[in-house]
């Protein structure tokens, strides 16, 4: 019934429809087993993309030929460019999105991507024959070759949800959980833990009073997140700002006491950087409040996600708290929060590639591996579904250096470090990140994906394009030269001091009030001199010139830390020969086998000086 | 947490739609509880509405001020009026829909529809006081205080689905059944039995060739269902029509032996006019072919349903049977078909305003009742929402005689016939056929709507200016005359004998070739006279004229029925007393309790002597 697929992917949220669709333009022939195939790419939680750290994520999916991007254009009802205030490298896009459009663009992308097929079915194990992975076996009992497998789980595999002191099986709420492959890997000798994460209560928008909340529009111009030119709407909707009170905690901590995380009934540990309401209160005990976003599910419904308000508190407690909210009198409650647990396999056991170490041709992406979000899982999904593609027809595989990537930081992270805790993307975690910014994820990643033939040649042309113009432009301004008589005039508007003397034009972007964009504004000059650059090259060449010595200064470090990264560790290097190493770092190290030095060095726990013996002894 | 609410619909199927639609348009506070919310008004089985007897009903529901003629025009994707080639009595609407626009229509009207409440949770069981429904319990355990309760429960109570040899608990495929309910009311008396219904697989709309099967467009205009000035689309989608063959068959007999149907694990009994392709072979034994209709899911999927090819036979016979169907040979499979088995109640445990006659204030509809069928399960969802109002507002019931309208003959053969198959609708169960046709379901339905408070002004309106147009365009016709000079010409292009003499023009339409249309197309003096009179009110006119006769005829004998149904039985009349009646006949009455002479009439089993003697005591 079923031909052999190279790439198997196993569920269809975020990672899964990334995965898939990756593969498939690569030239894998791929199948996307689903539970359901109506609920293929559900925003889970709460209906928004991007965001600080994850806003870049999107883009650089985007550079390299995922989805995620256009779809999120293609479906979004407000946009904002946040942090504005600050530099370039914290600039990140933020998107609201209406949920039922979001899941039917992914769907429809995915249908028209040849090379997909479908197959609605839970799969409960693999089929595994000499240590790799080669096919599914799904709940109807058919068995589907393949060359390839990946495993997108999310939330479904064991999910237990909690409201209060009930509890019931669920992937999500109303929707069956899937068993079986848990089972199946711990038989295999891998380790499987327990996570926690959770959702605020959908609301009646007819039943809230917006005169008593503050509104939060959308920027002017919606610059979306894909490099494409994908069709922006015309009009936003606004998102409402409201706040929390003592009164509201008080009433909060009556449930406590039936709460399933201070009873004890939920093993699994929660998003610390996503808090339950219940959460923050007792972490930060001495807020007065806290912000709620009250935020729209899409352009016709009127049901709204309280963000912020995740909870598993019983719903009575949901409701009678949520009623002393301001604009929250008259409430009512579509579904109440809950809590939610699942099983993930700790991210260490996975080769950077998310190739599992234990069975070959097996990789995870998005939840699994203990990350929380979309944006996370998504462009899990992306490398997955490359990797499993290259696997698959006998390829190197595709690794994104933490330099490289958003993208690079997050894998190295989870597979050096592991994590305890659902891990999520912040730009403190990146020590590159004036190089990382959502402005050039099309020029640091889309060369490499196109020559993987995955980003399309318009793509790359662009790129080239974009290039281009940003060194004409750079060029340019070192050439022209303004005198005191043209310039001052415009400096003094921008209330930057006079020219000393005759400079070139690139210098006064070195100020910090004067922008290109201005520049080419007040003097005609210069307007002259760059007509017929596009925004985006413009905005480019001013960022590149404006931060060129803290970009040079990222460009060093690097260099450096790629030194100790091309230095590889052999696969089977043994480290019990090294006598010197401490305890904890010979545990690590033979536990995650890290790949280069510079891996070896980010390993929780291990020492520079254990870095050094490391060297010395592999003959530095 | 909760108002009392008048109305509590529990399921938000077509019939839960319309029943909150219905009460809350009337006044009702309405509470519509749905075990999931991003799955109302799913089309679960082919997506499409009307059909031959169907299409009336839409019609008939829409005339009332239902929703489900709107949603159906606005999701559409190809429109066909069956049987023009027939007298107008049996020309039926029946468009092709966008499943996924379909559910998100109907959930933007209900959310837009004031008094519309919605919450996410399965209801387990009833809040019974005195006999008297007065809440709902859900299975988190909240009490839900209501006036009346509408269950409308679908395949979902109890549902099990089978597949080949195997089977598993599921309301719909990948969907949760729900417990509690049944058992409940069996312990409070009712009787329940089993019914089973089956879909088809769907199919990757990519793997067919459609060269090899024959195309059906739509109708050139896109008449639509609703009396309202819905917007139609400006294109539409083709279906495909293809056959089964004797090998086809020979291939799904090869899967008999575990078929669940012929096995004995299906206790229910299935729909008799929507067979399985199974079914169809064993029944049609002389049959060399099956046709099939390849119909498409929507505008941009390319998800394909099978009509006609509804299956439980094990997955991978149904794919080697499917591959050997023209165009088929490719094919790839999203889902298998199957079957699946649920609680009903046999209707005759209900009045005609569709409330319980063991517990008052309890309404069923749809599956619940024995019926098949979206537009079925529509048109009770509305009664059941209008009557579980009036009862909540103490009003008197609301009740359409099988004369009124295809929804009071459905009602009413329910209730007085039971049903132990799932219940179709067929314009040859309608003894008032030529009355009850699709085009004049406003003029025989708004005007009680109205009264109502459901149907609204505007459609009021539109009726009294359609029955006036109406009558004006029959007046002019009986006042103008033409003579042989005149018509000839015209006539002998229609091919219609020439006029013996000067003849009143209302005497030409009696001619079978010769429209009204036609006529204002080819007599300037018609054409002239109903300038202005919209195509509705030429075609309504037109039918009036052209089949006065059968339309009078059937008037006579609808006044004589109505005569033994004003005759009511007393509530609590004493059937034991009567001692002449046949022994089935006071077991039925008993049972059923015919709430009038014409009602009791109908009950399967009663002869004419029953009726007599029971008139006659009754002291006639």
């Amino acid at each position: 019934m079923f031909p052999e697929y190279d790439v198997i992917v196993v569920g269809a949220g975020h990672a899964g429809c990334e995965a898939a669709a990756a593969a498939a333009n690569l030239g894998s022939k791929v199948l996307l087993v689903t539970m359901n195939m109506q609920t293929i790419a559900q925003m889970s939680c709460n209906p928004a993309m991007g965001g600080i750290a994850k806003g870049q994520i999107v883009r650089e999916i985007d550079a390299m030929g995922g989805y995620s991007g256009i779809v999120t254009d293609l479906s979004m009802i407000q946009f904002r460019m946040l942090n504005l205030s600050k530099g370039p490298a914290m600039w990140s896009p933020r998107a609201q999105n209406d949920r039922m459009l979001f899941a039917a663009t992914w769907r429809e992308m995915l249908e028209k991507t040849p090379n997909v097929d479908f197959y609605q079915d839970m799969v409960r194990s693999l089929i595994i024959k000499d240590g790799r992975a080669c096919g599914v076996v799904t709940g109807l009992g058919h068995e589907i070759p393949s060359k390839s497998v990946v495993i997108t789980s999310g939330t479904f595999l064991n999910g237990i949800i909690h409201i209060g002191e009930k509890q019931f099986g669920g992937g999500r709420v109303a929707e069956k959980a899937a068993t079986g492959i848990t089972e199946q890997l711990v038989e295999f000798g891998f380790e499987s833990d327990r996570l926690k994460t959770g959702t605020p209560p959908r609301i009646d928008g007819r039943s809230l009073d917006y005169s008593k909340m503050e509104e939060q529009k959308g920027d002017e111009e919606m610059v979306g997140f894909s490099y494409t030119d994908t069709k922006k709407p015309t009009e936003q909707r606004s998102c409402w700002i409201t706040y929390t009170s003592q009164k509201v905690h008080d009433i909060l901590k009556t449930g406590f006491d039936r709460s399933p995380m201070y009873a004890g009934r939920i093993e699994g540990v929660g998003p610390r950087y996503c808090p339950s309401i219940e959460d923050k209160i007792n972490r930060f005990a001495e807020r007065e409040r806290h912000q709620l976003f009250v935020e729209p599910e899409g352009w016709n419904t009127v049901e709204i996600y309280v963000n912020g308000f995740s909870t598993s508190l019983p719903e009575e407690v949901q409701y009678a708290a949520l009623r002393q909210v301001p604009g929250f009198e008259n409430v009512r409650i579509f579904r109440p929060g809950y809590a939610i647990e699942y099983d993930y396999f700790p991210p260490t056991q996975l080769n950077h590639s998310l190739e599992t170490k234990l069975i070959s041709n097996l990789f995870f992406a998005g939840q699994i591996n203990g990350t929380t979000g979309y944006e996370e899982a998504a462009c899990q999904g992306l490398m997955a579904g490359i990797n499993a593609h290259q696997k698959a027809k006998e390829l190197e595989p595709v690794i994104l250096k933490r330099s490289d990537a958003y993208i690079g930081v997050l894998i190295d992270d989870l597979i050096s470090k592991g994590t305890e805790e659902p891990y999520r993307m912040f730009t403190s975690r990146a020590e590159f990140r004036t190089i990382l910014r959502q402005d050039n994820a099309d020029l640091r990643l889309t060369e490499l994906s196109y020559r993987l033939g995955l980003a399309s040649q318009d793509r790359m042309d662009k790129v080239i394009s974009k290039r281009e113009g940003v060194e004409k432009v750079k060029d340019i301004l070192k050439e022209i030269s303004l005198d005191p008589t043209e310039a001052d005039g415009f400096l003094a508007e921008n209330n930057s001091a006079p020219l000393p003397q005759k400079q070139k034009a690139v210098q006064l972007l070195l100020r910090p009030n004067i922008s290109l964009q201005a520049m080419i504004a007040g003097l005609p000059k210069i307007q002259q001199a760059l007509t017929g650059f596009t925004d985006e090259v413009i905005e480019q060449a001013d960022i590149q010139i404006k931060y060129n010595v803290y970009i040079e200064k990222e460009k060093e470090l690097v260099k450096r830390m790629n030194q100790l990264e091309d230095l590889l560790i052999p696969e089977n290097f043994d480290y019990n020969k090294i006598t010197s190493l401490s305890n904890e770092a010979l545990q690590k190290f033979k536990k995650i086998k890290p790949r280069t030095l510079g891996q070896a060095s980010r390993i929780s726990g291990v020492n520079p000086s254990d870095v050094q013996i490391l060297m010395v002894y592999m003959g530095r």
